[in-house]
């Protein structure tokens, strides 16, 4: 629970890849009925599934507000799982444990610590999606403190989790609509930026993708558009479909990925992974969700075109949890993502309520290390 | 998590005394102001210092509400202790961890379970400390969560840990002005209490004292007036002033004590454990208590009588946490608890802030047991 001033790498330490083995998996319930329709009673549903997914391959911890502890326990507990599910009080914003959860760091003795970004809302006052994020942006140290584990805190830097992808061998996957965006870190350059992330990602190579998906709310966060499979090899998010805008940013992403070398020296192998049909927020969805007059990060427009993507999917202890939107796609990302990883075992679990939300089952876990 | 229907007993498990080793001790932070003088800040001052003796010998857990967060890591993680405290959000009521913690059970195995008692604020709407409970109510549920561990909840019947004390090996020692009195279950008669009692802790003999500490506000808990020490070993609370309502009191304990055998069929050697020269709250320090006008049982009336009482303490790994009262039996009181732990070391606590809110060390903790 000690706040280091050090950084990880002064101390040794450094981001493991998410397939690296988990002791756990932190999850936030979904409850703020402005952004989730219904009373976020479809979003606690589709959580619970994702959840009970994960409990087939490592434990859980869901965190949760006062106000629904007993409700998520009812869900989340109906009968066994393999591994548990515990439900934790906690105050938050909103539910996205990638983003206001912490990026644990590891050393080579298997000691586990966590980096606690600031955090604004995916741009504060200047298309953040939310006021105020204050519950959200404590959630990392309270994290850090259920597992008595030392904090590094980043007062001066703003980053969220899903805004980066590691391999666990020094190389990092970034997108500069997101990192460079003025509305986190007005005052860095890139240069500056990649010193905050070498230090406290431990990473020695940068990738700089230029764009994610088209109309991501997180300006197009790396974790909806590509992510590592395995050192040396990227999934990237793909549309055959040049009239679609998003056919520019993936063929952006492609070119970066072949000329670029990781850490290690390597070329990268590139697999696409089909995206989805295009998907539309409709009219009766976006009717039952509670009016916010103070906030239009939140307003959702009927018709406004939805960032689904299958590279939103989790890494967990032989697992791997894929979203599925009831397109063809489904299953031939399945099928990619089940040959990109022979030793995990692909479960699908629908992702279009959690996607009407805002991102999907990557943006709304985190994963812990185990320690030595 | 998992809620039982089956009894402890049922299941092969029972109360350990509460020397056997801790995996950690549970704490609550005090913050009600119309409970704790000067915004709870003299409180929160004395609770650190236990929390931080416990830590000498044993991890500690503080819980405290969303608003005390930050404030709570900076007392109680100013320096570095031996063993970590961590502090953990739980939206509370008051701050007595004894009686809305859970009563962990274990069993040959080394499993751990919790006990989560009904509670009704010693008393509820008759002559209980505040409305509502129902966040102290939830406390126990929620650190048996956090743990992951399995729960016995007693829809049926009230109690609190603070009203019972066990020696391990079979044998309960309560107060009958507590169990029996009207305020928590009217419904069910001494035997009716006894079978809940053997049926949850499983233990075989109860023996039943009288009454407790003259002016104990949660009707004379055994936990300030008697414990184990060791089995067969009583300590209990003593004076020799004969025109102190309290000499009766005791003196009716002891004439049990002396009668009695244990669940093993031993006679009990009763250490005499004198009190504390009698206190009473003064006008200056209930002044700076907040009013409340709908809850008589919170009122502080100047030059009421504490029910002060050196048997408030608690054993931890190694260590005993004892108050002191700038009064000349606290080095008699710490001697013979010295003598009668020789396994222990004995730290001295103030205890009059605690004691101001209606309770002492013992109060404020729970222990709970280590897993194999």
């Amino acid at each position: 629970m000690q706040t280091l001033i050090t950084t990880p790498r002064d101390d040794g330490f450094y981001m493991p890849a998410e397939w690296a083995p988990h002791a756990q998996t932190w999850m936030v319930w979904p409850e703020r009925t402005d952004n989730w329709r219904l009373g976020a009673q479809p979003a606690q549903a589709a959580f619970t599934e994702v959840a009970r997914a994960i409990a087939q391959f490592e434990p859980v911890t869901m965190l949760v507000s006062v106000r629904q502890i007993k409700n998520a326990i009812a869900h989340l507990q109906a009968s066994p799982t393999p591994h548990s599910i515990r439900v934790v009080e906690i105050a938050t914003d909103d539910a996205w444990c990638r983003d206001t959860g912490p990026t644990f760091v590891v050393n080579k003795q298997g000691d586990v610590r966590g980096c606690d970004w600031t955090f604004n809302a995916w741009g504060g006052l200047d298309g953040g999606l939310y006021s105020s994020w204050a519950h959200d942006d404590a959630v990392a140290e309270k994290i850090l403190q259920l597992e008595r584990l030392p904090r590094y805190r980043t007062p001066d830097f703003i980053l969220e989790g899903g805004a980066i992808h590691v391999d666990g061998e020094g190389t990092l996957l970034v997108t500069e609509q997101c990192l460079l965006n003025k509305n986190r870190n007005p005052n860095m350059n890139r240069h500056a930026i990649e010193e905050k992330l070498r230090a406290y990602l431990n990473v020695e190579k940068i990738i700089w993708l230029p764009r994610g998906i088209v109309n991501d709310e997180t300006d197009e966060h790396v974790d909806n558009v590509a992510c590592f499979a395995a050192p040396g090899v990227v999934l990237l998010a793909w549309t055959e479909d040049r009239n679609d805008p998003q056919f520019a940013y993936s063929q952006a992403a492609l070119n970066v990925l072949m000329r670029e070398r990781d850490a290690k020296g390597r070329e990268l192998k590139v697999i696409k992974l089909p995206l989805p049909a295009n998907m539309f927020g409709r009219a009766e969805e976006y009717a039952t969700i509670d009016s916010v007059s103070d906030n239009e990060g939140m307003t959702r427009e009927a018709n406004t075109r939805l960032a689904g993507s299958y590279i939103n999917f989790y890494i967990c202890n032989g697992g791997l949890i894929v979203p599925k939107f009831d397109d063809p796609n489904d299953n031939v990302a399945a099928a990619l993502l089940a040959d990109a990883f022979p030793n995990h075992r692909v479960v699908q679990v629908p992702g279009r309520e959690i996607l009407l939300g805002g991102g999907n089952i990557h943006c709304i876990t985190q994963q812990q290390p185990v320690s030595a």
